[in-house]
C-alpha cells in the first residue's frame, strides 16, 4: 500500500511547529486586544457571486471551487459542456475564501445593522489560492488581518504603527516600518503629468529596491511615460534626509497638486501623533514605496525584518471603499495584515522562539508498575491542578525506553518513584539536560517543578 | 443590488460569540496542554484517496468536492459524461476534510518515522459536510479532538475521564461520564447467541434512552435478533446498582463470553485508576451506551451536561486498528471528541460565560480635541504597556455620540481628557455601569484600572 499523502502545495503542521505558530498568533491576537479590537471568523466557503470579480482576471482563475453538492450533472447538459469556466459555473456555486479582506467587507454590508461604527475587528483563519506552488508560496495559509472601518480618523494609522511596534517588539524582530500615502503618489503621477498612468507608475516604482532604478526607468518608459516625466520622477523616488525634511522638500515639488498636498499633511497627522505616543519604531516615510493593491487611498504601511533578508512581513494601507462593491460606497478603513509563514521563517532563522516553545510537558513520571503509577497519578493531579503540564509514561516497560522517550520529546525532568521512593514519600527527579538527580518529598514537588 | 449572504449551513461566528468560543477553545487547550497533548493540524483539503470509503457510502456522498485547477473540463471527454458520481471522479481530485480522525490516522501513517509514540495530539479545526442544514447541524463546523495513539495502557482512558472532569469542572458545566465498552456489547451478544448481529445490536440499543425498551425490542427484533435472546438482553440493558455491581452482576451474565470478561476486566481496571486520581465526576458504567461509529473495540465515552437538555456534549472511545486502512496495522489508540456548538449552547442556555468574555475593552478614551488626544495617547500607551484593553474615540465629535459608542460596545470605563483635566494632569473615570465619576491622577490610572 502506497502511503498517503496530501495535496501539493498544503501542509500538515506538526506539533512543534503548532506551538510556534501558536506563539506568533497568541502574541499578535494579544497585542490586538490591548487595543479594542475583536475577533471575527467568516466561513471558509463563500458564494461565487462574492468572490469572482474581485482579484482581478487572474484572481478569478486562482479560486478553488466546490462542486455544488446532489446530483450536481443530471442539471447540466452535456451537449452544453462548453469550456472549463463555462463548465464549473453550472456545477460549482461556492468557492474557497482566497483571501480576508472580501469577506470582511461581505460581514460589514451583511450584517452593518448590528455593527457599531467604527467597526475594529481582527481575523486569523487560512485561504486559499491555486497558485502554482514553490518555495514559500503555498496553495493554503494562514492570513492575520487587522482592520477599522467606518472611520477616517489618522489616530487609527497611528495606533497601527503602535501595534506593529508592539508586536514586533514582542516577538523580538528588529524592523523597520515603511510609510508612503497613495495621495502622495497621486500628486507625483500629477506633477509629471501622467495623472493618467497611476497605476502604470505604482506598479513600477513598487520594484524600485529589487530591480534598481535603470530597470525601473526603462519599465516606465515602456508603459509609455515620457522621458521628460521620467527624469522629473527620478530625484523624487531618492529624496534624502528626515521624514519632515523629506516631506517639506516634496510639497515644493508636489504643492500644486492639491490631491498630492493632501496626502503631505495627512502624513504630517500621522507622523505627529506617532511623536506624541512616543514610539521607538524606526518609521521611515519611503517614497518609492506603491503596493500593488488598487483598493488603497491614503496611507500605504509596509515592515521589514532589519536582521533578516525576506520580503515584507507585514502590510496594508488605507481605504475608502472596500464595501462599495457590495453596494455600501462611502465606508472608509484601514488595516494591515501580519504575514505569519514569513514571521516564522524570520523567527526560526534569527531563532527568535523561547526555548519553551516547543515544549508541552514539563515533567513525565517513569513507570515501574501498577503500584507506583497509582501514588504517581495523585501526584500528577496536583502538578496539573497547580497548572504544570505533567504525564506518565503508560507502561512499565524498560527504564531506558522511557527516559529515551522524555528524551525525544524534549521533557527537561522525569520523576522516578520506585519502590524506595514509595516507602519514602519522595520522587527521585532527574533534570533530562544536566543529568543530575535529586530527592524531592512528595509535598515540595509542585513549588520544585513551579 | 443585493445584500450579500453566505452559503446555507455556514455562519459568520461575529466578536461576541467568537470571545465565547475561543474561551472554550483556550479552555480545553489549557487542559489538553496540561496532560502533555500536543496541537496538530491538517490541510482543509486532502486528496479524495485519502477520503473516499471511510465514512460509508452516505459519507462519500456528503464529501465537499472540488474542482481541478486549471483547464480540468479539456481532460474530459463530454460523451462520457455518466452519472455525477462519475463525472466528479473525473474533474475532482480534493476534498474539505470530514472529520479530523481520517486526517489524524493519514497523518501518523505519513510521519510515522518521525513520530515518538504513543503520540499525543490535539487537533482544533473545522470540517464540512453537505448535510442537510437543520438547527443545530452545520455545514462548516468545529472538532476538537484529543487522541494518543501507539499505547494500549488503560492509564489513557483514565486520563480521559480526568481531563473530562477537568474541562467541565473549568466551564462550570455538570456533567455525567457514561462508560461501556465494545468487548461487553460483543460479549453481551454472542452470550444472547448473536454474535454475528453485534452491529444491529448496537444500533438498536444505542437508542434506548431515546425511543425506550418497547421499541428498541421491536426494532432488535425486526433486525432478526430473536425473542428469546431480546428476552435474555432486556435485564442486562437496565442493570442497577454501583459500577462494581454492575460488573460483577454482569460477570454471572457474560462470563462464558472471553471477549466479554477481557471487557469487564478492563473496566475494572479503568475505574481502578479513576479511583486512585481521586476523580470528583460522576462516572456511570451504562451497559445501553453503544456509540455508532464502528472503528471502536475497547472502553466507550459518552458526556452528558446534568442541567441543560442537549445531545451528548463529548463522547470517544478506544480503536484497535485505525491507520491499518492507510497500511500501518495494529495501532491502538483512545480519543475523545468535544462538541463545541453544543457546549456553547449549554454555556449560553445556562449563563456561564464569565461577564468579561464578552468584552474586549476596559476603557475607552473620549476625544474633546487634538491636543486632549495627544495627551491620552501616551496614557493610553501606559495603560497598554500594563495589559489593559484600552482605546480611543477617533474623533472629537459629539459626547452624547462616544458614549453610546461605548455603552453599545460593553466599555465599563470611559476616560474623560478635557480642558481641566489636562491643567489638573488627571483624568475623569466614569464607570458606564452605575454611572458615577471620579477624579484619577494620570499617574494613578493604571493602578487604578488593573
Amino acid at each position: 500500500m502506497q502511503k498517503p499523502s496530501i495535496p501539493k502545495g498544503t501542509r500538515d503542521f506538526s506539533p512543534v511547529e503548532m506551538m510556534r505558530r501558536n506563539y506568533i498568533f497568541d502574541t499578535v491576537r494579544e497585542v490586538f486586544r490591548l487595543y479594542g479590537y475583536a475577533p471575527l471568523e467568516t466561513p471558509a466557503m463563500e458564494n461565487l457571486s462574492t468572490l469572482l470579480g474581485k482579484y482581478g482576471e487572474e484572481g478569478d482563475k486562482l479560486l478553488f471551487r466546490v462542486l455544488n453538492s446532489g446530483d450536481f450533472a443530471a442539471k447540466v447538459d452535456p451537449t452544453e459542456w462548453g469550456n472549463s469556466l463555462q463548465l464549473a459555473s453550472k456545477i460549482s456555486e461556492k468557492g474557497l475564501r482566497y483571501d480576508l479582506t472580501v469577506p470582511f467587507a461581505r460581514y460589514v454590508v451583511q450584517h452593518q445593522g448590528e455593527l457599531s461604527f467604527p467597526f475594529k475587528r481582527y481575523q486569523i483563519q487560512p485561504v486559499w489560492r491555486a497558485d502554482r506552488p514553490q518555495k514559500g508560496r503555498y496553495r493554503e495559509f494562514y492570513q492575520c488581518d487587522v482592520d477599522v472601518i467606518g472611520s477616517r480618523s489618522l489616530l487609527f494609522e497611528a495606533e497601527l504603527i503602535e501595534i506593529v511596534e508592539r508586536v514586533f517588539g514582542r516577538l523580538g524582530i528588529r524592523v523597520v516600518l515603511k510609510l508612503n500615502n497613495r495621495k502622495i503618489l497621486y500628486g507625483i503621477a500629477e506633477t509629471i503629468g501622467h495623472a493618467d498612468k497611476m497605476v502604470e507608475i505604482t506598479v513600477a516604482i513598487d520594484k524600485l529596491e529589487k530591480v534598481g532604478m535603470d530597470a525601473v526607468r526603462e519599465e516606465l518608459s515602456e508603459r509609455g511615460v515620457t522621458a521628460e516625466a521620467i527624469d522629473k520622477l527620478t530625484p523624487i523616488l531618492t529624496l534624502e534626509g528626515s521624514n519632515a525634511e523629506k516631506l517639506d522638500r516634496l510639497q515644493t515639488i508636489i504643492g500644486t497638486s492639491e490631491t498630492g498636498l493632501k496626502g503631505i499633511e495627512e502624513m504630517r497627522t500621522i507622523f505627529g501623533y506617532a511623536g506624541s505616543i512616543g514610539t521607538n519604531l524606526d518609521v521611515e516615510l519611503d517614497l518609492s514605496l506603491a503596493r500593488g493593491l488598487n483598493y488603497y487611498t491614503g496611507a500605504i504601511f509596509e515592515v521589514k525584518a532589519l536582521d533578516f533578508a525576506i520580503g515584507s512581513i507585514c502590510g496594508g494601507g488605507r481605504y475608502d471603499d472596500l464595501t462599495g462593491i457590495f453596494g455600501m460606497p462611502g465606508m472608509s478603513g484601514v488595516g494591515i495584515s501580519f504575514g505569519a509563514d514569513r514571521i516564522y521563517d524570520v523567527m526560526t532563522g534569527l531563532d527568535l522562539f523561547p526555548q519553551e516553545t516547543g515544549r508541552s510537558t514539563r515533567v513525565m513520571f517513569a513507570n515501574l508498575g501498577d503500584e507506583e503509577a497509582r501514588v504517581s497519578l495523585r501526584l500528577l493531579r496536583a502538578l496539573r491542578d497547580a497548572g504544570i503540564a505533567a504525564e506518565i509514561y503508560p507502561d512499565s516497560g524498560k527504564m531506558k525506553k522511557q527516559m529515551e522517550y522524555a528524551n525525544r520529546r524534549g521533557v527537561p525532568y522525569v520523576a522516578i518513584v520506585g519502590s524506595d521512593e514509595l516507602s519514602g514519600g519522595y520522587v527521585t527527579l532527574k533534570n533530562m539536560e544536566s543529568g543530575t538527580q535529586e530527592p524531592v518529598p512528595f509535598a515540595k514537588l509542585v513549588d520544585r517543578l513551579k
